[in-house]
C-alpha cells in the first residue's frame, strides 16, 4: 500500500479544500468518519451539496440567503430608521447581530477592495449600495469594516461615495478593547484611542 | 439574524462531525467554501458520499478497501514468507508501509480491546486471524499495536492466541525514539530501552 484505495485518497484530497486542514488532518478526518461515523459523513456530504447549490445572496444586502431577500431585509421594522451598517462578511454581520445593539439593516461586501487581486467596487456590489442612496432609503451609513489596510481603503472609498450623495456616514470607534491590558495594546490602537477620547 | 439561513446552519452543524472541528471552525469552513470555493465544496460532498457508501474492508486483513481483497493481500509476493504484522488502524499500517522495511502482509484490528466500550475479540476480527493460523498461512506474527493500555492488552491477548496455536509471535521494540533527547524521555520508555538493550 504505497497509497490508499482510490476513493479514500479522493476523500483525503477533497477534505483539504477546508481552511486549516493539511494532509495529516485530512487523513485523520477520513479515517474517523469511515471507522466511526459513516452516517455523519453522508449527512455532511448532503449538507455540502445542498448549501453549495442552493445558498445564494440576498438581492438587497448581499448576505448569504436561500431566498431573494434575507430575513433582515424582509423585516419592515429594521428598515424604519434607514440606518445601514456596512460589513465585510456574513461572519462580521453575525458578530454585530449577536450584540443585539443594532436594529437597522446591513450591507455585506463579501470582501474588500483589493486592486492587486482584481477586486473592484462592482465586485463588492457598491453599485447596489449607490442605488439604495438614489432611492433615498439611507439616512445614515455606519462603516464596520475590518481595521486592516484593505478594510480602511474600502471604508474611505465608501465614505467618499456617501459624501458625494450627501448621505451621513460614520465609522465604528477604534480604541482599546474591553478587558485588554493597556501595556499590551499596540501603539496605533492607543493613538486611535487617544484621538477618539470622549468626555467622561 | 439570530442564526444563519437553514441550509447554512445545517452545513455548519454537519461539519462538526469532523474530529477537531468546533463551532467557530465549522463556521469559518462553511463561509470559506461558500465565498471562495463552491466547486471544491461540491467535490468534497461527492467524495464523502462515494467513500462512505463504497469503501468497505478487505476480507482477509480488514484494512479499508473497495475490493474484496486489498492490493497487499492480493499480491502473492507479500504472502511468501508468511509474516503478518498486526496493527490497530489503517493509518498505522500506512506509517509502517511508508518505511519500506516490511514486505509481509498486515492484519488491521480497526480498534483495540476495550470491554468498557463493548469492544471484544470478535469486533477486532480475531476469529479471522485464528482462521489464518488454522490454514497454516502464518509463520510469524509481529505485534505493532500502540504502546498504550488498550494496545498492550490487545497485544497480550493476541500473543496468548499465538502461543496456544504454536505460532511464533514477536512485538516491535520499545525504546528511545531516534532524534529524541534522553533527558526528556519518560521513565517507562527508558526502562523499556534498558531491558531491551542489544549487543553493540
Amino acid at each position: 500500500m504505497s497509497r490508499f484505495t482510490p476513493l479514500l485518497q479522493q476523500l483525503i484530497d477533497a477534505l483539504r479544500v477546508l481552511p486549516g486542514v493539511g494532509p495529516k488532518s485530512a487523513q485523520r478526518m477520513a479515517f474517523a468518519l469511515l471507522e466511526r461515523n459513516r452516517e455523519g459523513g453522508l449527512q455532511l456530504g448532503a449538507a455540502l451539496n445542498a448549501a453549495m447549490t442552493k445558498v445564494g445572496h440576498c438581492q438587497q444586502c448581499r448576505t448569504f440567503s436561500e431566498t431573494d431577500l434575507c430575513s433582515i431585509c424582509a423585516d419592515p421594522a429594521r428598515a424604519e430608521d434607514g440606518i445601514i451598517c456596512v460589513v465585510g462578511s456574513a461572519a462580521d454581520q453575525l458578530a454585530i447581530e449577536q450584540t443585539g445593539q443594532f436594529s437597522g439593516r446591513y450591507f455585506v461586501l463579501q470582501g474588500y477592495l483589493s486592486p492587486l487581486d482584481g477586486i473592484g467596487p462592482q465586485d463588492l456590489g457598491l453599485d447596489k449600495l449607490q442605488q439604495l442612496f438614489a432611492d433615498n432609503k439611507v439616512q445614515e451609513l455606519i462603516l464596520a469594516t475590518n481595521p486592516t489596510v484593505e478594510g480602511d481603503a474600502t471604508a474611505f472609498y465608501i465614505a467618499e461615495l456617501c459624501h458625494r450623495q450627501n448621505v451621513k456616514v460614520s465609522r465604528i470607534a477604534q480604541g482599546i478593547p474591553v478587558g485588554g491590558e493597556l501595556e499590551f495594546v499596540d501603539g496605533t490602537t492607543l493613538s486611535h484611542a487617544f484621538s477618539g477620547r470622549k468626555a467622561f
